[in-house]
């Protein structure tokens, strides 16, 4: 079965040029029957195309005119830009015309645009954004990520839900371990909500809940998804991606000191979430992939390849059933 | 004005060791008047004192036989364990026998204790632990590290307080920068309790309030004081520590296939918060400062420098002035 990605070519810091360049590679190295919609302004986008020797006939290109700025509130980018990258690749998803929608752009504005267009499933109160953050295994889903701020106990369950199903279709892991972020092992540490998440998600079906881990744990990669609030999920996110820039600063003089050139790009790629595909929406009747805004080439590659794994795995099938499914039974 | 340092002997995962030579790095490194007694099992403290060829007389024993563990509830140490480096360190100290209190022992017990015999300062409802956090500019101390759940928002106000005291008395910053941790720079940015704290910071006088900061803005120095709920800034705290031991797992081998020696313990020292002179418990009659489990001689040095500079420096009377003029403003 072709897959169809319509691919913000406008998101990145340096558009259209990253996301070009990561289209090509996703064609190039993923499956051949993969096909690319490059969505916006088409002169920008052939000039940048023009750079190349060859364009697969895979890759084609949707005119989208209008830019998203940050000035424009995420939540009105549907009506003020109807012909912006975001909004027109959205409704190709929506209307069928493309099976996934991978943007580096604002991510308020992919996730209202996307909230707008694809809906969330039904009994899925508040969708939530997945971060996947490196770690000393592999790599981890974190959700909330920043998407639901004040959640109630029942919302966590729900993460936990989509977030086991995410990370089975489209992380490769038959059975997640899936973990309550907090402040020490034992079930009664915590704050209230976690302390009350804790004994749902002890008593729910269709979860290998592995109980509450630490900020250290995450690092030692003691599972696969991780559930919080989405107020946590962000303060910690953020905080990770500085770090990595933080020891490159440090570590850059001593370094300078050396005769040898250290190779260490490597290790510093390990450190920089945005290497890992972006971060999905979930819980909603569509794959909307949002990328860091400074992604790079592989980055977007990436993001391609972890829309076309959701698609191929049916992840939006299975979500829908699993919430139906711990609908009934709650 | 000589200072007086009871030092719980027993405390790290190497007592009395680690213990023994930080005492002796304070007094051959800080000022002469300064006085140490190692609190702890005589026996054994005199055994490992043995090995050092020279002691002077300013480092001086107290007996304290019993012994804490990880079984022993830290409620309860007070009681069942009275004779323990830590209860007799810290009764030492209410009585005046001890200007401060430094200890690597169990953090739920010396807080406890420290709690019972220091009491907390009149008008302050939530003691909070402070965390000294390397960062890419000077240090950032950040509370409430773990000791408060569950916050109402005049307690993060409180904590403001305390924390720019703490700052400018202990860390010398004449006019402590105070930030709000949150997901967003913007006042309307981030949960219920952020929100309405920020209202209140904003209004606050006596304190130098910069707004709302991002976990990267730590990383990058932002700010002197970052303020928080005891949850968020115990998952962030632990978070951080690991982060270290996670670079040095991924950094080794690369560095091994060198020729060259790379000198980088500087810089994983800089990421190891325990080099930082340890936690200070605020708000509490007296100066109680906890260190890490796993502290080097350095650290356990560095706890003992912090003690005495908030000694000196008369950190609690300037705290309980602080929070009887909030009060009567309030």
């Amino acid at each position: 079965m072709a897959v169809r990605v319509a691919l913000d070519a406008m998101g990145t810091d340096h558009a259209p040029r990253p996301e070009i360049a990561g289209a090509l590679q996703a064609l190039a190295e993923l499956e051949s029957d993969i096909e690319i919609v490059l969505v916006g302004d088409e002169d920008v986008i052939r000039a940048a195309l023009a750079e190349h020797e060859s364009v697969p006939d895979r890759l084609t290109i949707r005119h989208a005119p209008d830019r998203v700025t940050a000035a424009d509130p995420p939540a009105y980018v549907i009506r003020r830009k109807p012909e912006s990258s975001i909004v027109v690749g959205l409704k190709m998803h929506e209307q069928g015309e493309a099976d996934a929608f991978v943007s580096a752009g604002s991510t308020g504005a992919v996730m209202a645009t996307s909230l707008f267009t694809l809906r969330p499933l039904p009994g899925v109160d508040r969708p939530p954004v997945g971060a996947i953050l490196p770690t000393a295994g592999r790599h981890c889903l974190l959700l909330d990520a920043g998407a639901n701020i004040d959640c109630k106990p029942h919302h966590l369950v729900q993460f936990a839900h989509l977030g086991s199903i995410y990370a089975r279709d489209a992380m490769g892991r038959p059975e997640p371990r899936v973990a309550l972020l907090s402040i020490g092992e034992e079930p009664e540490k915590g704050d209230e909500l976690t302390i009350e998440v804790h004994e749902l998600l002890a008593a729910e079906a269709g979860i290998n809940f592995i109980g509450n881990i630490e900020g250290r744990d995450i690092v030692h990669g003691a599972c696969d998804v991780v559930v919080c609030d989405g107020f946590v999920g962000n303060v910690l996110l953020k905080f990770y991606e500085a770090v990595a820039g933080y020891i490159v600063g440090l570590l850059k003089p001593k370094l300078e000191q050396l005769d040898h050139v250290v190779e260490l790009d490597h290790v510093f790629r390990v450190l920089d979430y945005a290497e890992y595909g972006g971060a999905p929406l979930l819980g909603v009747g569509g794959v909307s992939i949002i990328c860091h805004g400074e992604s790079t080439p592989k980055a977007i590659r990436n993001g391609v390849a972890v829309a076309v794994r959701s698609v191929r795995s049916d992840l939006v099938k299975h979500s829908a059933e699993d919430v139906s499914r711990s609908e009934e039974t709650a």
